[in-house]
């Protein structure tokens, strides 16, 4: 039994010092270091982050090279070789451990999703975890708090926690990248200024993920303008398939279920096949002509047509206004709900009969959009982390004009950001603000 | 099958009106009104609210009496009863649905809270359960705003979701009553004022619940001072077990397991058996004494006695202040996690060997501890949502006297709430003051 073995070489050694941790590493695997990743920042003293091993307690394992890793934070320096354990452990069932990157991680939105992750409630319950939470320079502290937090909070699936603020360490060999990290709008900013300000934080992601990040990381775009941000991202990591670049229209399909629940009286539960078309602000279609209740036709259901053509996508998009006026603060917690389950549909096989939306990449797409730019469509998924495109769905006139809106936006949208995506000069002509409510 | 057979009356129906409803309500139980329960309120718009039902677009089910029902808040007005679905729905097999409610419901701790509740991450996967949110007259649009956010997260489990200000209604049939609410500690506040002000808002939620809860319902009190807000809020509820009722020190158990592991180089789920004996104040003590690694005693793996006497529970009891001023604000997430670990110590087996700490009614405790308050020790649990106290634990001197002295300080404590205990005149002497660093 590992525990009566690792007792008898307790009672010879003095386990509070250095041996010990040699001793341990002989059957686990030790990453002692908490080295500088971030470049010319001011050092915050150790001694204030209590829960974090100093290099001068431990000794370096043999074997490790401390170079190859990023920070790990705390008492996730110390972390077990999960394939090593003895055969009772209730690890030793467990998948290999996959690397999340999650950047502004120090955010809201992170401060919901980063617990979401540990507990096993997005990749389940056999699934262990490394989370490499990327923040800015100004938020360093607000990082280490989240660390800190997750710390206590003992998850026994999270194993390794490393922070930094260069991309390009942090995203080393992840799988998962989940991009929450954007400015905010600032007072008096265009569209297009944001475009600009945003779209340079995803090319230098970009840029990273395609340097270091693992060849098949599936890359999940939440900062706004999100579609663009991910085609600009895409466009910065052409060794990344890009049909792997995804940007979040989830929060608004959640919404939209909602909204055809209430409208029907029924539960949510009984609302499927939503489809959310085009760009994550006011030209977005959340489509009613395919959707079901009880399986059923939502327009056979739902048969005030002023209603869905209106009324609806108003409501959709209006929710995230009315939240912030009602709470005081942008809805951070059904965010991360809807990146959860945007998530867990790549990797859970889609039920039979449904979709969920996602914003991917239009080339090749069976519906006549415009290629090249980052449009959110129906998918299923076998749970494989892939997804395909739906091909049953129905258009009418009325559908079509309107994805044709949201095309027109997302292609004028790229053209703003030409310089980013390596694509000539920028020529950027936005008419409209398309923001949505609520969202920055 | 279900769907077709609905789908077969959806043909002939003019589902937008209220005859669909009825229609259904003959299958599924539907309660459809947002009934006003907060006194003397004036009544924010129902138009403002994107996601609720008004009673003028559907009809009143037969048999279903408005009155006895909180208020239920948008889509989750809507509930299937869920045990007369057709066979092939997956909520056939779920539990009965538990009733629980949430105090504080628009701080920050419960904005992590009320998402795992609901996500199944608490009581289960097939534990279906209906929400019940108190707050203020101050906080309501907030509150209004997490029902918001509930409803757009889609949570299967969640059926039902109330909101109010008067505990004697959202405390209705309460299964589990999470305590969170309390006011902070304003500029010059001493702890004995907080203890009447906090202890005001206690006494009236004991009698709210011994007046409408459930007779078994479980209470933990997060609210500070907790151990004594759950004293008071017992004494205040004869009608409900004594032992019902718990204060939370389960997040200082989580911090001091992951520095026993940080101090001794092990990953935090080789640490068990951990005890917070006392008051949820600076005179708590971790008990490193009964405490093991890899079911090694404490003592023998970390020989640094100093440090075990001395820095470990300041280490445990400075976290959340280090906390803040690292992230700025007080630790909601990982607060919310081990208010998630509490219950589930309740309510799950715990393994063997094991136990977990919460603050409890000490009459009848085996360590020779004062009858009569509220102190936190050493439990197991059958899952039942009840526990017992562990017996085989060692004492030596050193925790013999650092108990007394939270023992101590909880009978001064007591003295000081007399009045809302219904033991007389308070006089209240609390010469030190014993907050947590970083709490309110």
């Amino acid at each position: 039994m590992a525990v009566a073995e690792l007792g008898h070489a307790y009672t010879t050694t003095d386990f509070s010092n250095s041996r010990f941790l040699t001793y341990v590493s002989s059957s686990t695997r030790l990453s002692y270091h908490r080295r500088l990743s971030y470049r010319n920042l001011p050092r915050t003293p150790t001694t204030a982050i209590r829960c974090s091993v100093t290099s001068d307690k431990i000794q370096a394992p043999v074997g490790i090279d401390s170079k190859q890793k990023p920070d790990c934070f705390g008492v996730f320096c110390l972390t077990y070789d999960l394939s090593d354990l003895k055969a009772e452990d209730q690890t030793k069932s467990w998948k290999k451990m996959i690397n999340v990157a999650v950047s502004g991680a120090a955010g809201m939105i992170s401060n919901h999703l980063l617990f979401k992750l540990a507990s096993g409630e997005v990749f389940g319950p056999d699934q262990p975890i490394a989370l490499k939470l990327l923040g800015s320079e100004r938020s360093f502290g607000a990082l280490e708090g989240v660390a800190m937090e997750l710390e206590d909070s003992l998850y026994p699936l999270l194993r390794e926690v490393s922070i930094g603020i260069d991309p390009y360490e942090v995203f080393e060999d992840a799988e998962w990248a989940l991009l929450i990290g954007a400015k905010p709008r600032g007072p008096g900013m265009e569209r297009a200024d944001l475009l600009d300000i945003n779209g340079q934080i995803y090319a230098e992601q970009g840029k990273a993920l395609n340097a270091v990040a693992s060849r098949n990381v599936k890359v999940m775009v939440v900062g706004n303008p999100c579609n663009t941000n991910a085609l600009i991202c895409m466009k910065n990591a052409p060794n990344i398939p890009a049909k792997n670049f995804h940007a979040l229209t989830r929060l608004d399909e959640n919404r939209a279920k909602c909204q055809l629940a209430l409208k029907a009286g029924v539960f949510y539960d009984k609302v499927s096949n939503v489809t959310i078309w085009g760009n994550h602000s006011t030209t977005q279609v959340p489509d009613f002509l395919n959707a079901k209740i009880h399986g059923i036709p939502v327009p056979e259901v739902i048969t005030d047509r002023k209603w869905l053509e209106e009324d609806f996508t108003k409501m959709v998009q209006t929710r995230g206004g009315v939240l912030i006026k009602k709470w005081g603060r942008s809805s951070a917690a059904s965010t991360a709900v809807s990146i959860v389950d945007a998530i867990r549909s790549l990797v859970t096989p889609t039920p039979e009969g449904d979709w969920f939306s996602t914003g991917v990449y239009t080339n090749g797409n069976p519906y006549g959009i415009a290629e090249d730019i980052v449009f959110s469509m129906p998918c299923r998924s076998k749970g494989d982390g892939d997804y395909e495109l739906v091909k049953d769905v129905i258009f009418d006139d009325y559908l079509r004009k309107r994805i044709k809106k949201s095309e027109d936006e997302l292609q004028a949208e790229k053209k703003c950001v030409a310089h980013l995506t390596g694509e000539g000069i920028a020529v950027c002509d936005l008419p409209e603000d398309t923001m949505l409510p609520g969202e920055m």
